[in-house]
C-alpha cells in the first residue's frame, strides 16, 4: 500500500512506514472467563510477527481472526506459568500440520526445554520444522534479540515465579535525503553516506548546502514495552523510560491492593503510576482477574493518574504508529 | 425442577427423569478454523458430568458458556493426539485455582500420565486434588466406568494411534409401583421387590392383582456412543447396536474419500453408514475437515444415507432424551 507524506511527493518502498500492530489476542488472567483468554499477542513490527506469551487458545484466537503468521519466527515467554504458555504446543502442532519449515525460536526461561522436549518428541513426531530453545535470565537486562531493524530485550520483573517483560525497539534509522536535491546539486552517490551522517555538501560551485535542507528525518523508532506478570516495582523504569506504548498488567481493581501482595500482581493505580513516572506515552492495561469487577471502572481508575490509558480486550488491535 | 407424566399426578423426585444433555465444546478436527475449536464434549447424564475429549479451548468453551461443572469428576480420552487432550492442564490448574479438592480420574491410554506428570509436578504444584490416571486398553471392549445407574465401556477404533470411543449407557431401570394401588390393594413394603421384578400380588381375600397393573415402566435406558477419531469399521456395530444417540466423526465430505486411507478417518457417507447399519435412532456427525467445506453440504450427504442426522457446531447443547 502506497502511504503519502504529502500530496505531492510519493514515499518509495523502501522508506514506507510499515504497519505496526499490536493484536491482543488473550487479555485475562489466570482464569479463563467469557471475555477474556489468557496471556498472548501478536506484535507486528517493521514486517515482521513477534508472538509475546502463548496461553491456551492462542492458535484458537489466530484461526478466529483469520490471522495468518509466516513471518512469526519467535515467540518470547514471560514466564512459566500456564496461562503464559500453555498454547504452545497446540500452536507448534498446527505449524508443523501445515507444513512450516523454518526454524521457530522460543525465548524462554531454560527449564521450558526440559519440559516441552518430551511433548515434542511423543505428539509432534517428524515435525518438519527445529524448534529452538533459546533460555534468558529473567532477571537481567539484556538484549536477546537483534536484526537489521529492531532488538527486544528483557526486563526483570517482580512476581511468584522468574519472569520477565520484553522490550521491541526499532533501532535508529538514518535521515532520508530528498532525492530531487541529489540531482539538482549533482551529488555524488559516495557522498550521501556522510551527508545521511550530519554532514553538509559543498556543490561544484562552491555553495554550502546545509544537512537540514538535504535531509529529512525518518520515523522516530517506535518502542513497545510488556510487562506482565508482576507486582509493582520501579526497577523498570529506567528501561522502559519515555516508551510509545507500555502494556502493564493490572490484575486488580485499586480496592484489592491487598490481594497483590500473596499473588504478585499490580493494581490499576500502580500500574498507572510506573507509566506516569517512566513518562510513557500510552498504556494499555489488562491481564485482568476473573472476579466480577468492571473493566470500565477500573479504566477510570488508571486514568485518574495516568489519562492516556486503554484497557485492552481480546481481539483489540492497536494500531501503535 | 417437577416435571409431569400426566395431569393429574407428579412424579417424585426420586423418579424424575434427569435433564440429559450433550454439549458440544469443540467440533473440528486437528486444526481450528474460524468456527470450530478441537474436540471436547461435556455429556450430563442422570445428574453426572462427564468430559469426553478435552482439546485445547475446553476450559474457555466451558467458561464462554457459563457451564460450571461441580459433578464432573470423570474425563475420558480416546487417544493421545493433541487436539483430544491438550486442554488437559489448563482445565486442571484452573480447577486447582477454584479450589477443587475431590479427585479426578483420567481415563486415558497408559502413556498419558508418563508425559502429565512431569506437567503436573511442575505447573500445578500444590493442586488442592489428586489426579488419577485410569489407563485403559484401547483395543478391548470393556467397562472402564461403573455406578449405580450408570456404565461406560470403550469402543475400538480404527485410528492411527491406540484410541477408542466410549459407551455410556444408563442400567436398566425397575419398573416403578403404582403407589396409589399399594394403599387400595394393602400390599405390604416386603412385597415390592417381588412385584418390581415381575411377580404379581394375590389380596388377602385371594383376588390375583397382575404385575401389569400394579406397575408402569421406567423409562428406556439411554445409550450414547461416541466415535472419534477412526477409519471407518464395522467392528463396531455389535456394540452399537441401536443406541439412541451415535457421534461419528465425518472429518471428511465424500469426494475426499481418497484421504481417508493416509489419515485414518471417515467421510459422511461412512458414518452414515455406520448409523444405519447399526440401527441407532439419531447420528451426530463432526470433527470435520479444517479445510474449505460446506458443513451443510456434508450434512445431506449423511441424511442421503441416514436420515436422522445433525451437524455438531461449537456450543450447540443437545437434549438426549
Amino acid at each position: 500500500m502506497a502511504r503519502f507524506l504529502n500530496n505531492d511527493r510519493q514515499i518509495p518502498k523502501s522508506e514506507q512506514t510499515m504497519s505496526n500492530l499490536l493484536t491482543i489476542l488473550g487479555s485475562g488472567s489466570a482464569r479463563p472467563t467469557r471475555d477474556r483468554q489468557p496471556s498472548a499477542q501478536l506484535l507486528e513490527l517493521d514486517d515482521k510477527q513477534f508472538l509475546i506469551d502463548c496461553g491456551e487458545g492462542t492458535q484458537i484466537a489466530l484461526a478466529q481472526m483469520g490471522l495468518r503468521t509466516p513471518r512469526l519466527d519467535h515467540i518470547f515467554i514471560s514466564h512459566l506459568h500456564g496461562d503464559h504458555c500453555f498454547g504452545l504446543m497446540g500452536l507448534i502442532s498446527t505449524w508443523g500440520m501445515l507444513g512450516r519449515t523454518k526454524s521457530l525460536t522460543l525465548h524462554a526461561p531454560s527449564i521450558l526445554e526440559s519440559l516441552m522436549r518430551p511433548l515434542l518428541d511423543f505428539f509432534c513426531q517428524g515435525l518438519p520444522f527445529e524448534v529452538v530453545f533459546q533460555p534468558h535470565n529473567t532477571n537481567r537486562h539484556e538484549i536477546i534479540y537483534e536484526d537489521r531493524t529492531l532488538r527486544v530485550s528483557t526486563l526483570p520483573l517482580k512476581h511468584k515465579v522468574p519472569c520477565c517483560g520484553f522490550l521491541f525497539e526499532e533501532k535508529e534509522r538514518e535521515p532520508h535525503i530528498r532525492k530531487e536535491l541529489i540531482e539538482q546539486y549533482q551529488i555524488p552517490l559516495a557522498d550521501i553516506p556522510h551527508i545521511k551522517a550530519g554532514g553538509d555538501f559543498i556543490t561544484a560551485d562552491g555553495r554550502h548546502i546545509p544537512y537540514a535542507e538535504l535531509t529529512f528525518p525518518a520515523q522516530a523508532p517506535l518502542r513497545y514495552a510488556y510487562c506482565s506478570d508482576t507486582a509493582y516495582t520501579e526497577r523498570l523504569l529506567p528501561w522502559i523510560d519515555g516508551v510509545d506504548w507500555l502494556y502493564h498488567e493490572a490484575t486488580f481493581a485499586a480496592e484489592d491492593e491487598h490481594r497483590c501482595k500473596d499473588t504478585a500482581h499490580s493494581t490499576t493505580l500502580q500500574a498507572a503510576t510506573i507509566a506516569q513516572k517512566a513518562h510513557v506515552r500510552n498504556l494499555i492495561i489488562g491481564h485482568f482477574s476473573a472476579r466480577k469487577v468492571s473493566v470500565e471502572a477500573m479504566l477510570q481508575e488508571a486514568r485518574s493518574i495516568f489519562r492516556s490509558t486503554i484497557a485492552a480486550h481480546d481481539k483489540m488491535q492497536i494500531e501503535l504508529n
